[in-house]
């Protein structure tokens, strides 16, 4: 499959992470090889807008074949990769066994239910397209059976929609929720008063956003506030049951329960043996490899690394896996082009005895510069930003918080900005401006459930959710 | 959830019938109750272009309370319609008795293996979005495995797509899939060359489009041709199976077939105990009334009547369901005024028993004026197209018959005017431009699937495709 005599970096995963580190391999003298579950690459940020019925899917995700079509050196695989390998550099995917000599691994994270996978059933999470279809398809069912339900408890639990987790997804999907209640599906029923639908938003912490500058804390609050939100602050979800969810010793009665409260590594770097951080990340060295494999990297939500120019862990966005990403790829390539492009980690017996992080290109490195590997991985934060709703945003870029109608022509201008490809860039923003001028949205489409099982716990048509097979 | 002291006319199913019947029913002095197991009106003559990956399922389905919103005396329900009772006036949807005093039916179609429900596992058909999405991604997985697989006989297997039925949309969707296979994604792989992917047309019939002049079946062939679209006139599919068919005692090795080949009326109408005609369709009077109870209509692909100005069948097409919808909308309006809008069928005792097509309202009619009801429903043949790929097309109108650009054109123009909901419009005719000019498709999305089950038999998600349980 890939040209001979020539090294080979498999890349596993295509999200932020995967995909710069892809494109910036494009001119390395090596064949790179990108394997994903999915045929595409999806833009997660704005998954939240498919939940929401606002956006198509088809609207936020591209082929990566298509991505990479130009990428001369570029080979994609679909497929779902089971176990690494390390000491032999190769791979499992499905039947296939993949050599490499580099190997950056970019698998992304997974809902963390924190011990109580059996939740998941009752509140699903949001990370792949089928989630997001699901959530989208079981709130407009629930809309639908409320307006014939005659139970006035049971028509309240179907108008209730619970969002557990205030982090930036929780916060724009409450808002996106409450938006649509409001504004898009009122005038459509003609018993229920879709208005008064309660959307409630969970955070076990003091305050939303907790990444975030307290002050944008605050203003998310007051928006979501604006909004109708109601927000509980302070207390965690103790239990998540068909039908609600149990916080602070109450019960609140609920059929859309929606998880947003955490992630955690993909259940594939848990078979690589090596050490685990916080929330199952691999813990890597400041070049990003695995300790003891310098020619194998993890990179983005998989990976947990304290910067040491400011000690603070690269945080779980996709910044962090986007920069990741470039720098592995520097590294990799500065070593190629060191060595001569010839196979440089593919008989390497003496580097993988070596261990540590002693840098692979010192002998050849001209004069007193310092290695890409040497200098480590640096995150440069380029800021934080939230959409609450329409016209409402919070935006942090260095020391400079703001909220309001500018911080949301932010937000969006960066999202379209940085959504890969013409046609999707075109499809958001009309999407956009659509809904922005006839309060409407383009894809209330109840799919793949049937109309009596909205009560029913989940079980999504794709494995994409469970953890790979042994 | 309806007005007090109006009747309640009861239409089950959204499709062209349904829909033109609810509106057709505006003024009308009843209550309009509209029930669909889909929470849209979906545009089917376009769905296989969303099978084909060149439109989201979002393009061309609207929300039923979007579409009725400024309709006042319009109410929607979602729900699963599972028995009709004609004597009581009254249905069964979930746990809901619906009476009604006009019942119109119109469930439509469901695909038809003549007596081998168990082909549907292997080829599917496409009537509901959840299939053309399905259909979707095994094509596009079977391309992805194509790449990766070493036996050639499998890898042949993977880039053989079969579509039985040689009418509209298994045409359609041949020349659809050909191009994606030569235009759109040609360049995206690298190991197979997917210009050769085989696309396999069958026609038990001596030609393609039965329905429509030989003239056109001859260059919708010649067209196909021209694409590279292999076609299999005069002999049956005699078998389906894992992996391929059996045509004229020969096998055929593919991993996509796609059922095409003939649709039978809605399993509800069986349980109305009315006689049935072919394909399972009810046996309407020429008012499509069903004999026997004057206020149940069963119109579209789920009726059968003999015209009898021409003869001829009402055809299973968009047109026939869409007239037979207004006109029995104007029956029951013209009836409901003349006997000044009081509850003419719902206390009709009376009526049940009278049994045949004695006009309801012949005691009222003015003058000599023949009632609606007595002129009984005639089709009026608008033409017939289908498009068969890029700048190609078969347009019938009259006498009148012709092919290429200029049938391309007419093809787009009318489904654009056709399809309902602005932003639908707009969505699909900057897809069909965009896809003509980049050469690409919007949605190539494998969904619901994972990358390992290609071959796996088909479990759709949902129950639609399922006769409703007794």
């Amino acid at each position: 499959m890939q040209g001979q005599g020539r090294p080979r970096v498999v890349i596993v995963g295509c999200g932020f992470g995967g995909l710069f580190a892809a494109r910036a391999l494009r001119h390395a003298p090596a064949d790179v090889l990108v394997i994903d579950h999915n045929n595409y690459h999806l833009f997660q940020p704005l998954l939240y807008q498919v939940a929401s019925a606002a956006l198509a899917p088809a609207d936020i995700a591209l082929p990566i074949r298509t991505i990479l079509r130009h990428q001369p050196n570029a080979f994609v695989m679909l497929g779902e990769v089971e176990r690494v390998h390390l000491a032999d550099q190769h791979l499992d995917a499905g039947d296939s066994r993949v050599p490499y000599d580099y190997l950056i691994l970019a698998p992304g994270a997974v809902d963390n239910y924190f011990g109580h996978p059996e939740w998941h059933g009752f509140a699903p999470g949001m990370k792949e397209v089928e989630d997001a279809t699901l959530i989208r398809s079981r709130m407009l069912l629930s809309f639908e059976t409320a307006e014939i339900e005659s139970d006035p408890d049971e028509r309240a639990a179907h108008l209730a929609f619970i969002i557990v987790g205030g982090g930036p997804t929780g916060v724009e999907l409450a808002g996106s929720i409450k938006e649509l209640a409001v504004d898009v599906i009122a005038r459509d029923f003609r018993v229920t008063d879709t208005r008064r639908a309660r959307v409630i938003l969970i955070e076990a912490g003091p305050r939303l956003l907790p990444a975030f500058h307290p002050d944008s804390s605050e203003r998310a609050l007051k928006q979501l506030h604006g909004l109708g939100v109601e927000v509980l602050l302070g207390d965690p979800v103790t239990a998540v049951f068909e039908g609600g969810v149990e916080v602070a010793g109450e019960r609140i009665h609920s059929y859309n329960v929606i998880w947003a409260a955490g992630v955690r590594a993909s259940p594939l770097v848990a078979t690589l043996g090596a050490e685990l951080g916080p929330g199952g990340r691999v813990q890597v060295l400041p070049d990003c490899s695995i300790p003891g494999y310098p020619n194998a990297f993890v990179i983005g939500d998989a990976a947990y690394l304290v910067d040491s120019a400011t000690g603070v862990p690269v945080p779980g966005v996709s910044q962090g896996a986007l920069q990741m990403g470039r720098y592995v790829a520097s590294v990799i390539e500065e070593e190629m082009r060191n060595l001569g492009g010839s196979h440089v980690a593919g008989d390497g017996a003496s580097k993988r005895a070596s261990g540590g992080i002693i840098p692979m290109t010192s002998p050849l490195s001209p004069g007193n510069a310092r290695s890409r590997r040497a200098a480590g991985f640096h995150y440069k934060d380029l800021g934080a930003m939230a959409t609450v709703g329409k016209s409402r945003a919070v935006v942090e870029i260095g020391r400079l918080h703001f909220g309001g109608l500018l911080a949301w022509f932010a937000w969006m201008a960066l999202h379209i900005t940085v959504l890969i490809g013409f046609r999707n860039r075109i499809a958001v923003l009309t999407s956009w401006i659509y809904n922005y001028v006839f309060f409407r949205r383009g894809s209330r489409l109840i799919t793949g459930l049937s109309p009596t099982n909205v009560k029913q716990p989940i079980a999504p048509a794709t494995s994409t959710l469970q953890p790979p097979s042994p």
